[in-house]
């Protein structure tokens, strides 16, 4: 029995990046429910009607129940519903919650993975998330504050585990206090990526001590991306062209001479 | 300028997970040289040369300084290039080792990231590594011992964070003894994921404390995949379907007492 909702995954932004899966379920669906981080491209043309129900200017256009309630209406109505979310559905992106409200309802859906942003937007700009002999692991953290107080669950330093942080724009002064208190070294490299994946994409390399009067200073635009790691010493040789113009900006001498990539820390006979 | 070598994640098995922008680079390739863990269906029909270089029967075809090699050679013969690797190239992929080897040589690369098996994997069984109010990151870390007997670089245990353990297999009772050191509980839930979208896959949930046990009478298929977190008790209700026969051996009612869904610890009303 075919679902009756694909949770599909859009990749990191740029159209090409969703999977052949998802581009068939949103090619048949009657309706597509978009966020704000999926790309216009992608719903070019298609066939189904398109409902956006995501944040615009700092307001969510729906509130998560009133989604859940949408999406089960829609399929209780019988359409063949696509529910399309930036990035991968199942890392921060809530699709738990909306899946569990269809299947206490007996509404059948299926999850269609993603590229996830966590993943493939560092590497888009030639930053690896592992590398031999560098970093065989790494952590994904949500940046965004909790409610309560909660502290971040950012995991302690490991020198061979590289961090990324996601929704990392607005509270950078905090968690980069928080990498201070968890044993990340001040000179340890984080390269700051801004719209990935759109036109007004901005990558930002700096240190953990430097992180936060850097980001201040760069004024990036949302959303924004933190990979912390020696890896992001691997990104001038693997960016496949010039650091862009804005880098300059960051490279006084003080801040950048520990970037020199050591290329011997990365050249181990040891498998993983 | 076109790069010569695309260097191309086919996603976590299935040849509809890879991405359009992989899927077009691997239909204009004169070659391809592909790994064990990509689906021979990806493979069929291509018009360019496909060369294995991967492992079979735990044996090498090619060492990964020969890859670098032959790679090289056919960049600078003028071919277009696929190098296509299971999953994210940049996830416990080695792609840096053979980009770095092009750029050395002034080869122009281009690095399409894939659906990594680290995320979709999990989320594919009905397991999505983060969900709100449970757990709002993850770590993903290699189980394959090193050499020099460097301890594994699996993070201490968060109530929040999500483990995934790649290349899981070979030693479980070394890193299930890591993560009790780690603080990890005894009843955390653990599920087992081997040989993933292929008709051998199977799923097995058991705990921390029984892994090992489970692990040996289960005899499971490489590669295997363990995710590790409150997260594994979704599965039941995200799976879409009722649970695989093979998972009725595992539930003694002392060992899954504990993974009844509890379904108040996720109803939280917190933002990320």
């Amino acid at each position: 029995m075919k679902a009756s909702v694909h949770f599909v995954g859009a990749g990191p932004g740029a159209p090409d990046l969703i999977t052949m899966r998802g581009w068939r379920a949103l090619r048949e669906a009657d309706v597509v429910l978009y966020d704000s981080l999926v790309d216009s491209d992608l719903l070019d043309g298609l066939r189904g009607e398109r409902i956006f129900v995501g944040k615009r200017c700092g307001r969510h256009a729906l509130t998560q129940e009133e989604i859940n309630e949408l999406l089960l209406r829609l399929a209780l109505d019988g359409r063949q519903i696509v529910r399309l979310k930036g990035g991968d559905p199942s890392v921060l992106g809530r699709v738990a919650e909306e899946a569990l409200h269809l299947a206490a309802h007996g509404v059948t859906f299926e999850i269609v993975p993603g590229v996830s942003s966590a993943t493939s937007v560092p590497s888009l700009v030639g930053i690896p998330l592992t590398h031999r002999g560098c970093a065989d692991g790494f952590s994904v953290v949500s940046a965004h504050p909790r409610d309560g107080h909660e502290p971040r669950s950012i995991p302690p330093h490991h020198p061979r585990r590289t961090l990324v942080l996601l929704m990392a724009g607005a509270t950078v002064r905090e968690w980069t206090a928080d990498l201070v208190r968890l044993g990340y070294p001040d000179d340890l490299p984080l390269a700051f990526i801004s719209a990935a994946c759109t036109p007004k994409q901005r990558v930002v390399v700096t240190t953990v001590a430097c992180a936060a009067d850097d980001f201040e200073a760069a004024d990036l635009a949302t959303p924004v991306l933190a990979v912390v790691g020696q890896v992001v010493l691997l990104r001038p040789l693997l960016a496949g062209k010039p650091a862009e113009p804005e880098l300059a900006h960051f490279t006084e001498p003080a801040r950048t001479a520990h970037l020199e990539p050591a290329k011997d820390r990365f050249e181990l006979d040891s498998a993983w």
